[in-house]
Protein backbone atom coordinates (compact mmCIF):
# COMPACT_ATOMS: atom_id res chain seq x y z
CA UNK A 1 0.00 0.00 0.00
CA UNK A 2 1.52 2.99 -1.05
CA UNK A 3 -1.33 5.84 -0.86
CA UNK A 4 -4.82 5.98 -1.25
CA UNK A 5 -4.46 5.79 -4.85
CA UNK A 6 -2.47 2.81 -5.59
CA UNK A 7 -4.85 0.65 -3.40
CA UNK A 8 -7.73 1.25 -5.10
CA UNK A 9 -6.67 1.01 -8.62
CA UNK A 10 -5.43 -2.77 -6.99
CA UNK A 11 -8.72 -2.86 -5.45
CA UNK A 12 -10.61 -2.01 -8.31
CA UNK A 13 -8.80 -4.42 -10.60
CA UNK A 14 -9.54 -7.30 -8.33
CA UNK A 15 -13.04 -6.89 -8.36
CA UNK A 16 -12.80 -7.04 -12.26
CA UNK A 17 -12.92 -10.20 -12.15
CA UNK A 18 -16.15 -12.76 -11.75
CA UNK A 19 -14.54 -15.76 -10.11
CA UNK A 20 -12.31 -13.33 -8.05
CA UNK A 21 -15.61 -11.35 -6.86
CA UNK A 22 -17.14 -15.30 -6.71
CA UNK A 23 -13.86 -15.72 -4.33
CA UNK A 24 -14.76 -13.28 -2.07
CA UNK A 25 -18.23 -13.84 -1.51
CA UNK A 26 -17.15 -17.78 -0.19
CA UNK A 27 -14.86 -15.38 2.06
CA UNK A 28 -17.80 -13.82 2.95
CA UNK A 29 -19.10 -16.87 4.87
CA UNK A 30 -16.01 -17.47 6.16
CA UNK A 31 -12.62 -18.70 6.13
CA UNK A 32 -11.11 -21.33 3.05
CA UNK A 33 -8.35 -23.42 1.69
CA UNK A 34 -7.27 -22.69 -1.71
CA UNK A 35 -8.87 -26.53 -2.95
CA UNK A 36 -12.86 -24.94 -1.25
CA UNK A 37 -11.67 -21.68 -2.98
CA UNK A 38 -11.23 -23.50 -6.36
CA UNK A 39 -13.92 -26.11 -6.01
CA UNK A 40 -16.66 -23.70 -7.88
CA UNK A 41 -14.16 -22.80 -10.46
CA UNK A 42 -13.06 -24.49 -13.58
CA UNK A 43 -10.05 -23.25 -13.86
CA UNK A 44 -6.51 -24.81 -12.97
CA UNK A 45 -4.06 -24.13 -9.69
CA UNK A 46 -2.13 -21.78 -10.99
CA UNK A 47 -5.02 -19.69 -12.37
CA UNK A 48 -6.42 -20.15 -8.62
CA UNK A 49 -3.54 -19.00 -7.00
CA UNK A 50 -3.22 -15.85 -9.25
CA UNK A 51 -6.36 -14.60 -8.34
CA UNK A 52 -5.80 -15.09 -4.88
CA UNK A 53 -2.32 -13.40 -5.40
CA UNK A 54 -4.51 -10.62 -7.29
CA UNK A 55 -7.06 -10.74 -3.99
CA UNK A 56 -4.16 -10.21 -1.14
CA UNK A 57 -1.79 -7.66 -3.17
CA UNK A 58 -5.06 -5.97 -3.57
CA UNK A 59 -5.88 -5.99 0.45
CA UNK A 60 -9.42 -7.58 0.42
CA UNK A 61 -8.02 -10.89 1.71
CA UNK A 62 -5.63 -12.30 3.41
CA UNK A 63 -4.05 -15.62 4.33
CA UNK A 64 -2.05 -17.63 6.69
CA UNK A 65 -0.12 -20.93 6.95
CA UNK A 66 -0.84 -23.63 9.40
CA UNK A 67 1.38 -26.93 8.54
CA UNK A 68 1.07 -27.38 4.61
CA UNK A 69 -2.33 -25.53 4.61
CA UNK A 70 -2.81 -22.03 3.59
CA UNK A 71 -6.27 -20.94 4.21
CA UNK A 72 -7.93 -17.75 3.51
CA UNK A 73 -9.80 -14.76 5.56
CA UNK A 74 -11.79 -11.58 4.02
CA UNK A 75 -10.30 -8.71 5.45
CA UNK A 76 -12.08 -6.93 8.11
CA UNK A 77 -13.93 -3.69 6.09
CA UNK A 78 -12.50 -5.27 2.67
CA UNK A 79 -14.73 -2.99 0.67
CA UNK A 80 -14.84 0.10 2.72
CA UNK A 81 -11.95 2.38 0.59
CA UNK A 82 -14.92 1.37 -2.58
CA UNK A 83 -18.05 1.78 -0.73
CA UNK A 84 -16.16 5.48 0.47
CA UNK A 85 -14.91 6.04 -3.18
CA UNK A 86 -18.33 5.63 -4.54
CA UNK A 87 -20.14 7.37 -1.64
CA UNK A 88 -17.64 10.89 -1.95
CA UNK A 89 -19.23 10.79 -5.89
CA UNK A 90 -22.88 10.52 -5.01
CA UNK A 91 -23.04 13.16 -2.29
CA UNK A 92 -21.01 15.51 -4.49
CA UNK A 93 -23.11 14.50 -7.96
CA UNK A 94 -25.96 15.02 -5.76
CA UNK A 95 -24.94 18.09 -4.52
CA UNK A 96 -24.15 19.72 -7.54
CA UNK A 97 -27.49 18.49 -9.50
CA UNK A 98 -28.89 20.24 -6.13
CA UNK A 99 -27.36 23.17 -7.18
CA UNK A 100 -28.41 23.03 -10.57
CA UNK A 101 -31.76 22.69 -9.73
CA UNK A 102 -31.54 25.34 -7.29
CA UNK A 103 -30.17 27.84 -10.43
CA UNK A 104 -33.24 26.71 -12.73
CA UNK A 105 -35.80 26.94 -10.02
CA UNK A 106 -34.13 30.66 -8.94
CA UNK A 107 -34.31 31.56 -12.89
CA UNK A 108 -37.02 33.69 -14.28
CA UNK A 109 -39.97 32.07 -15.77
CA UNK A 110 -38.95 33.16 -19.07
CA UNK A 111 -38.15 30.98 -22.30
CA UNK A 112 -36.26 31.78 -25.07
CA UNK A 113 -38.57 32.28 -28.38
CA UNK B 1 -24.09 -5.42 -21.80
CA UNK B 2 -24.18 -8.83 -22.39
CA UNK B 3 -25.61 -9.77 -18.54
CA UNK B 4 -25.01 -8.07 -15.11
CA UNK B 5 -21.72 -10.30 -14.96
CA UNK B 6 -20.05 -8.78 -17.73
CA UNK B 7 -20.84 -4.89 -17.05
CA UNK B 8 -19.38 -5.74 -13.73
CA UNK B 9 -15.84 -6.95 -14.97
CA UNK B 10 -16.25 -3.80 -17.11
CA UNK B 11 -16.87 -1.14 -14.38
CA UNK B 12 -14.48 -2.31 -12.11
CA UNK B 13 -12.14 -2.36 -15.02
CA UNK B 14 -12.63 0.93 -15.96
CA UNK B 15 -12.55 1.97 -12.53
CA UNK B 16 -9.09 0.39 -11.90
CA UNK B 17 -7.32 3.57 -13.56
CA UNK B 18 -6.62 6.74 -11.25
CA UNK B 19 -6.71 8.58 -14.66
CA UNK B 20 -9.95 7.30 -15.95
CA UNK B 21 -11.36 7.42 -12.34
CA UNK B 22 -9.74 11.55 -12.46
CA UNK B 23 -12.20 11.67 -15.79
CA UNK B 24 -15.22 10.38 -14.13
CA UNK B 25 -14.91 13.13 -11.60
CA UNK B 26 -14.21 15.88 -14.00
CA UNK B 27 -17.45 14.18 -15.58
CA UNK B 28 -19.25 14.76 -12.53
CA UNK B 29 -18.72 18.44 -12.67
CA UNK B 30 -20.08 18.65 -16.53
CA UNK B 31 -20.12 16.88 -19.89
CA UNK B 32 -16.36 18.03 -21.67
CA UNK B 33 -14.68 17.87 -24.68
CA UNK B 34 -11.91 15.06 -25.24
CA UNK B 35 -9.01 18.07 -25.25
CA UNK B 36 -11.32 19.30 -21.48
CA UNK B 37 -10.42 16.10 -20.60
CA UNK B 38 -7.16 15.20 -21.53
CA UNK B 39 -5.74 18.91 -20.32
CA UNK B 40 -4.89 17.50 -16.72
CA UNK B 41 -3.22 14.46 -18.10
CA UNK B 42 0.08 14.08 -19.23
CA UNK B 43 -0.68 11.09 -21.50
CA UNK B 44 -0.57 11.11 -25.26
CA UNK B 45 -3.79 11.76 -27.25
CA UNK B 46 -4.31 7.87 -27.84
CA UNK B 47 -4.20 6.97 -24.13
CA UNK B 48 -6.61 9.57 -23.65
CA UNK B 49 -9.14 8.17 -26.20
CA UNK B 50 -8.84 4.57 -25.15
CA UNK B 51 -9.36 5.58 -21.34
CA UNK B 52 -12.38 7.16 -22.61
CA UNK B 53 -13.53 4.39 -24.84
CA UNK B 54 -12.81 1.84 -21.73
CA UNK B 55 -15.27 4.36 -19.89
CA UNK B 56 -17.94 3.94 -22.61
CA UNK B 57 -17.76 0.57 -23.01
CA UNK B 58 -18.42 -0.11 -19.35
CA UNK B 59 -21.38 2.35 -19.36
CA UNK B 60 -20.01 4.56 -16.99
CA UNK B 61 -19.79 7.55 -19.86
CA UNK B 62 -21.58 7.89 -23.19
CA UNK B 63 -20.66 10.96 -25.60
CA UNK B 64 -22.21 12.51 -28.40
CA UNK B 65 -21.17 14.36 -31.60
CA UNK B 66 -21.62 17.89 -32.69
CA UNK B 67 -19.94 18.94 -35.95
CA UNK B 68 -16.70 17.82 -34.97
CA UNK B 69 -16.37 18.24 -31.30
CA UNK B 70 -17.12 14.82 -29.18
CA UNK B 71 -18.87 15.63 -26.25
CA UNK B 72 -18.60 13.17 -23.31
CA UNK B 73 -21.07 12.87 -20.68
CA UNK B 74 -20.98 11.01 -17.60
CA UNK B 75 -24.13 8.30 -17.41
CA UNK B 76 -27.27 9.22 -14.97
CA UNK B 77 -26.64 6.85 -11.97
CA UNK B 78 -23.09 5.96 -13.31
CA UNK B 79 -22.22 4.22 -9.97
CA UNK B 80 -25.10 2.35 -9.00
CA UNK B 81 -24.46 -1.30 -10.01
CA UNK B 82 -21.10 -1.10 -7.91
CA UNK B 83 -22.57 0.46 -5.32
CA UNK B 84 -25.28 -2.30 -5.10
CA UNK B 85 -22.84 -4.92 -5.43
CA UNK B 86 -21.10 -3.43 -2.34
CA UNK B 87 -24.09 -2.72 -0.10
CA UNK B 88 -25.59 -6.35 -0.95
CA UNK B 89 -21.96 -8.15 0.31
CA UNK B 90 -21.82 -5.24 3.41
CA UNK B 91 -25.81 -6.64 3.49
CA UNK B 92 -25.01 -9.82 3.84
CA UNK B 93 -21.81 -9.92 5.82
CA UNK B 94 -23.17 -7.93 8.50
CA UNK B 95 -25.86 -10.08 8.64
CA UNK B 96 -24.06 -13.32 8.79
CA UNK B 97 -21.75 -11.53 11.77
CA UNK B 98 -24.78 -10.77 13.50
CA UNK B 99 -25.66 -14.65 13.21
CA UNK B 100 -22.46 -15.48 14.88
CA UNK B 101 -23.11 -12.82 17.50
CA UNK B 102 -26.19 -14.35 18.36
CA UNK B 103 -24.92 -18.01 18.35
CA UNK B 104 -22.28 -17.00 20.40
CA UNK B 105 -24.65 -14.89 23.09
CA UNK B 106 -26.53 -18.36 22.87
CA UNK B 107 -23.83 -20.83 24.27
CA UNK B 108 -23.82 -21.51 27.45
CA UNK B 109 -20.67 -19.67 29.44
CA UNK B 110 -18.29 -22.44 30.11
CA UNK B 111 -15.13 -22.28 28.74
CA UNK B 112 -12.76 -25.52 27.81
CA UNK B 113 -10.26 -26.68 30.16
Amino acid sequence: MIDGQVDLDRMFHALSDRSRRGMIDRLGRGPASVTELAAPLSVALPTVLKHLQVLESSGLVFSEKSGRVRTYHLQQDALAAVERWVEQRKTRWTTAFGRLDQLLADEPETLPE
